[in-house]
């Protein structure tokens, strides 16, 4: 499939979907779209990543299947200022792909162009109509489940539990990701975005997701939020009991002292972190954090290094950042 | 406000809405309308709440304002049964109040019978549109915030919470429940079924929920699930985040050793719930278990009183059983 990514003032940083479907989808980029980053190339920002034009809007996009949002702001709403190069994309006939809480195909406006251009509004946050609460029977799932967790939002649990995947692959296993987000559903597919699932079946929708996947070996489930996040514990939470995972990997930004956006909440010393999850995990699982991955984009290599080495002196586990060095063979030894 | 009670075939022990609200409601209860229990008096079956008559239909209701829907069928699916005592109290212009998950105002005659005589229908569980994910500020409150929490679910959580508050009132205090489950909010008219929110969004209704009422001196909120229930814990650990409480009160029913429902997952050692609830509630807020509430139904008088006293000990906190004996002063001197 052909795609623009639309990340109006976001690109790349706050473009965590964009970045994704860049560097783990299986889709041909052909432009992103940002007014303000427009002119330059992906490339210019991003490494090892597919590369692609930035332009300013949906008219400087060359033919493409489907227009995605590619962007997760707080509150996942849909902007007001997005609306042209939807509109526009719908009037091409292309399809227009979102992870908003705000669903578009619920907008009169975008719903009545789909049906006269012959476009999809897929809405990947929209829930099955069937899902109910969790029976507690992920434990018995074959494959070896392992959990991502994190100490905040956007530390790398998606990036983290793709890596795995490929690492894994690399070794000769057969391994798949469960994806938990808009991103990840994105990526592979298939999945379920657990925070936009009712409360009481966040769990369940866990659940049948790890029940899912015919891959035997291993299973990376996505992780969400953190159990130390004053507004996404819960869904965090949900996922690591609706999981019942066998083994954690602790997901960390170096450096990150405060929740992104709540800064007035200190993120705990990392090895109160790794005891929390721990304990948190132990009603329903036997899982304990057995390795970490961490973040270094904002460090150069030999800060990176040191911290990494820190980092797994605090966690008590081995430790790598994947994105920088790959997955550590003694963190994907840990896990498996 | 007078009302009537709708209960049919489950007046007392499956009517768990209309016992709350005979027990903590503020509304005169002028009848319960139950065709296998009509001909006798709430008095006939329960001790310490409001009487009133138990009637055949709404044909026997005298004057009220709005019939109340005191049952919580598992699925809270509405039944057909009571098409025509609701029909009726439209007919009479009464309001009609409900707490299940199918919407009486989604139905087009009761509607259509509500705009022709002047009634509203109160759909309980609809949650608002305008819900979002949580600021992290409900430890603004000036109330003190006190949070039920307990071992599992159905442990007494809502009753504990009112009869806290009661006692809270006797000592002059100006005390309120928030409630966060479709029988709290039935009994008190406000307030949401957290369970039913969009997950990512359940703390922040819950952080809204606290910044509600006008009492001055003490809330309490209703908790739900367990943090060791592998279906609920989610919603535990949003209600324990999005409130932001000054302490938590752990209940417990006597002699629960699993998860109802869920027999092959054991609750863990009394002190060990405690520890982890401590553990969870720090990264947002300081509270910890100050007290405890035992439920001591399955018990006679004297193993009851051995069982509060043992349990004490085990949570290293007052306890007292408040239904069997009242809130014990100790309790309430920990929590305000």
């Amino acid at each position: 499939m052909r795609v623009a990514l639309l990340t109006h003032e976001a690109f790349p940083d706050e473009a965590k979907t964009a970045v994704g479907l860049l560097r783990y989808g299986d889709h041909e980029v052909r432009a992103v779209v940002d007014r303000e980053f427009a002119g330059r190339r992906v490339a210019d920002v991003l490494d090892g990543v597919q590369d692609a034009p930035v332009v300013a809007s949906m008219d400087d996009v060359p033919e493409v299947d489907a227009l995605i949002i590619g962007i997760a702001p707080i509150g996942g709403r849909f902007e007001e200022s997005w609306r042209p190069d939807v509109r526009a994309a719908l009037e091409r006939g292309c399809d227009v792909v979102s992870g908003l809480h705000d669903f578009l195909a619920d907008d009169p406006e975008f719903a009545d162009l789909a049906a006269e251009h012959g476009g999809q509004l897929r809405d990947l946050r929209r829930p099955p109509d069937d899902l109910t609460v969790a029976e507690g029977t992920a434990g018995g799932v074959d494959a070896t489940v392992v959990t991502t967790v994190g100490t905040d939002c956007s530390t790398g649990k998606m990036t983290v539990s793709f890596e795995l995947r490929d690492a894994a692959r690399e070794r000769g296993l057969d391994a798949a990701v469960v994806p938990t987000g808009q991103t990840g559903v994105a990526i592979t597919g298939w999945g379920l975005s657990v925070d936009r699932v009712v409360a009481d079946y966040a769990a369940g929708a866990v659940e049948r997701l790890v029940q899912t996947p015919e891959e035997k070996d291993l299973l990376i489930v996505e992780g969400q939020g953190s159990i130390v996040h004053p507004a996404y514990s819960g869904v965090t939470t949900s996922i690591l009991h609706g999981s019942a995972p066998d083994a954690l990997v602790l997901c960390h930004e170096a450096g990150r002292g405060t929740i992104n956006g709540y800064e007035s909440f200190s993120i705990p010393p990392l090895p109160a972190v790794v005891d929390l999850y721990d304990r948190l995990a132990a009603p329903v699982s036997d899982a304990t954090v057995v390795a970490g991955a961490l973040n270094t984009r904002h460090l150069d290599d030999g800060a990176a290094e040191q911290a990494v080495a820190g980092y797994a002196e605090a966690i008590d586990a081995p430790a790598c950042d994947p994105v920088r060095n790959g997955v550590a063979d003694e963190v994907l030894d840990a896990v498996v």
